[in-house]
C-alpha cells in the first residue's frame, strides 16, 4: 500500500446507502491508483454489493463489519457514544487507531461533527473544528466556514478558522496567499455583531493570513474573497439557502421552460447553456465538506450523494494527505 | 384630504434620487387617489423635477424644504443626530408631528432605522422595531424579520417579531392566521443555537399566533412558513445572499443564453418564462419593507429603487393605515 490513500468509508450513510455508495468507491479505485478503501457497514450487504451488484475483483476495496447504523434521525451526540458498532463509529476508530488515513460519510451531519471529535480527536491546540464546504461562485471556489452545528462561536475560533481555511484553500485550490473575508452585514466599520466586532481586530493582527475585511452576504457569490469565516449558524443557513434557491430556481425554470410548445423548442436550443449553469452553481460540486483541524481527515459528503459525489469525495482525500495539510496546520498554528 | 394616507417621501435618498424618487411619486398619484405625497429635500432641485421634468400640475403633492442629505456612507447614529435638516429626519418629523402618516426613503438603511426609533418613536411596550421585507417564494411571498441592523436579539424581541408579523401579514396578504417559523439549523428538538433554544418554548406558549416550529434555511423559498422570526444578523444575511444570488445567477444565465448562435435563437423563443421567473423571484417587488412597531408607519426602499418601485411602496402606506395595522399591534402586543 506504501503511499497510497487509506479510506474508511461509511458504506452506511445516506439517503443511497449502501448501493450508491459502494458504486462510489469502485468507481474512484478504478479511476486511480492513489487510493484503497475499507467499506464500513453490514458486511453481508456489502459483499452482495461489491461483489454481486458491482462485480468488483480488485484488491483496493476491503470490507470491515459494522452491525449498527447511525440514523438521520438519530441525536449525534447520544448515538455516537451508544450504538459504537455503528458503521460512523468503527470507520472513525479506524482512523484513529492509524489503519486509516480518512473517513469519508454522506450520513448524519451532527454524528460526523460530534464523532468527528469524540472518536478522532482534535489537534491539539485547535479550539474547534470547523466543517468548511466550497461554495460555487462565478469566479470559481470560495471556502465557508464554519457550516457545522457548534454554533455560538468566539472570536478566537473564528480566527482559528481562517487560518486553517487559508492553509486548506491554498493547498487544494493551488493560490498563493488566497484572501480571508468575515461575513458580515455592512462593510462599515461599525457594522456587525458583538462577535464580528470582537473578531476583527484580532484578524486584522494574524500575520499568517491575507485579511481583507467584511464581506457581505450578497458579494459572496461574487467571489468577493477566497475564505469567508463565520459563526456555524449564519454558515449552516448560507448553504442550506444557497442549495434551497439555486434547487428552486432552476426547478422554476424548468416549469416555466415546459409551459408551451414555443417555450419546449426554445429549451432544446438552450439546453447546454443551462446544464452548464447549473452544474456551476451545484453546492455539491465539490464532493464532501472537511472537518478541519482532526487528528485524521474526516469528510462530510452530502446525504443524498450518488456514486459520483461520493467518487469525489474519495479523491479529495489524495490532494489532503499529499499536501500534508494536517502536518501544516500543526505547524502554523499548534504551538 | 380626509381619509387619504399622507406619506412623506425622503426625495434625496437613494441611487436614483431625486429624479426617480419624483416621478415615482408622480405615478403614484397619478394611478391612485388615495394618496397625498409629501417630497421631502431640496425646494429649487425638486421643483425642477416635479414642475419641469414631470410636468406635474396637480394638488396630490406637496414640496417640504431640507437643506441636508443623509448620505450611503454616513454612520447611521450621528448622522441622524447631526443632520436635522436632512430630508430623511425632516421627513420623519412630519410624522412624529402627526402632518404624515408615513415615511417612504430609499437612503441610508441604517439611517432610517435609526431615524424611525430616534424621531418617529416605538409604541409604548415594543422593545425593538423589526425591518420585515417580504421574500419571494415558490408560493407567493414570506415575511422575514429581523432584516435590520439591531443585532443580537433576545427571545422577548423575537416573539413580538411573529406576534407583529402576524399582524402584517394577515392583513396586508389578507390571509387568516398565518403560520410562523422560526429560523433554524435543523427541525429537530434539540438544534439551534442559544437564542433559538431559549425563544421556542416561548413560541410554543405564545396564542395569538399560529407556530409551526423550526424552518430550515433551505426550505424559506418553499414558502413553508408565512412568517419568519430570525435575529437580524442572521435576517439581513439571507435578505442580501437571496438577492445576490438571484440577480448572478440571472447574470450568468443570460452570458450562457449569448453564447453562441444557437442559444440566441432558443432564447428568442424562452423569453416569456425567463421574463416570469426573474419577475416571481425579484425580492424587491414588493416595494419597500416596513419597520414594525413604531407609532407611525416607516418604510425602507431598497437603495436601487427606481420610480415604479418607489411607487409600489407608496401605495403599500394606503393598506397600511386602512387596516389599522399599528391600532392592531397597540391592542395586542402593547398591553
Amino acid at each position: 500500500m506504501l503511499e497510497k490513500v487509506v479510506v474508511a468509508l461509511d458504506a452506511m450513510g445516506g439517503d443511497h446507502a449502501p448501493a450508491e455508495i459502494v458504486k462510489g468507491a469502485v468507481q474512484a479505485v478504478e479511476s486511480t491508483d492513489e487510493i484503497n478503501v475499507i467499506l464500513v457497514g453490514k458486511e453481508e450487504q456489502l459483499k452482495e454489493e461489491l461483489y454481486s451488484k458491482c462485480r468488483y475483483g480488485g484488491d483496493a476495496i476491503k470490507i470491515e463489519n459494522a452491525s449498527e447504523i447511525i440514523e438521520m434521525g438519530d441525536v449525534p451526540t447520544s448515538a455516537v457514544k451508544s450504538k459504537k458498532d455503528s458503521s460512523l463509529v468503527v470507520a472513525m476508530k479506524l482512523v484513529r487507531d492509524g489503519r486509516a488515513d480518512a473517513v469519508v460519510s454522506a450520513g448524519n451531519t451532527g454524528a460526523v461533527l460530534v464523532g468527528g471529535q469524540l472518536v478522532v480527536g482534535r489537534l491539539k491546540g485547535i479550539k474547534r473544528p470547523p466543517l468548511a464546504p466550497f461554495v460555487p461562485t462565478t469566479e470559481g471556489f470560495s471556502l465557508l466556514l464554519d457550516c457545522g452545528a457548534n454554533v455560538d462561536a468566539k472570536p478566537e475560533h473564528l480566527v482559528q478558522f481562517a487560518q486553517m481555511g487559508s492553509i486548506y484553500y491554498e493547498n487544494v485550490m493551488g493560490k498563493k496567499n488566497p484572501t480571508v473575508g468575515i461575513l458580515n452585514i455592512g462593510t462599515e466599520e461599525e457594522k456587525g455583531n458583538q462577535l464580528v466586532k470582537d473578531t476583527k481586530p484580532l484578524l486584522e493582527k494574524c500575520k499568517t493570513i491575507h485579511y481583507i475585511g467584511s464581506i457581505e452576504a450578497r458579494d459572496i457569490v461574487k467571489g468577493k474573497a477566497d475564505i469567508i469565516v463565520c459563526e456555524a449558524f449564519v454558515g449552516n443557513v448560507v448553504l442550506k439557502f444557497f442549495e434551497g434557491l439555486a434547487l428552486t430556481l432552476f426547478d422554476s425554470l424548468k416549469q416555466g421552460l415546459m409551459s408551451s410548445l414555443r417555450t419546449k423548442i426554445g429549451t432544446l436550443l438552450v439546453k447546454p447553456a443551462l446544464k452548464g449553469l447549473k452544474q456551476q452553481f451545484d453546492t455539491s460540486s465539490q464532493g464532501g465538506a472537511p472537518l478541519l483541524g482532526l487528528k485524521g481527515l474526516v469528510v462530510k459528503a452530502h446525504g443524498n450523494s450518488t456514486a459520483n459525489e461520493i467518487e469525489i469525495a474519495l479523491k479529495q482525500c489524495i490532494s489532503f494527505k499529499n499536501q500534508k495539510i494536517n502536518e501544516k496546520i500543526k505547524e502554523s498554528i499548534c504551538d
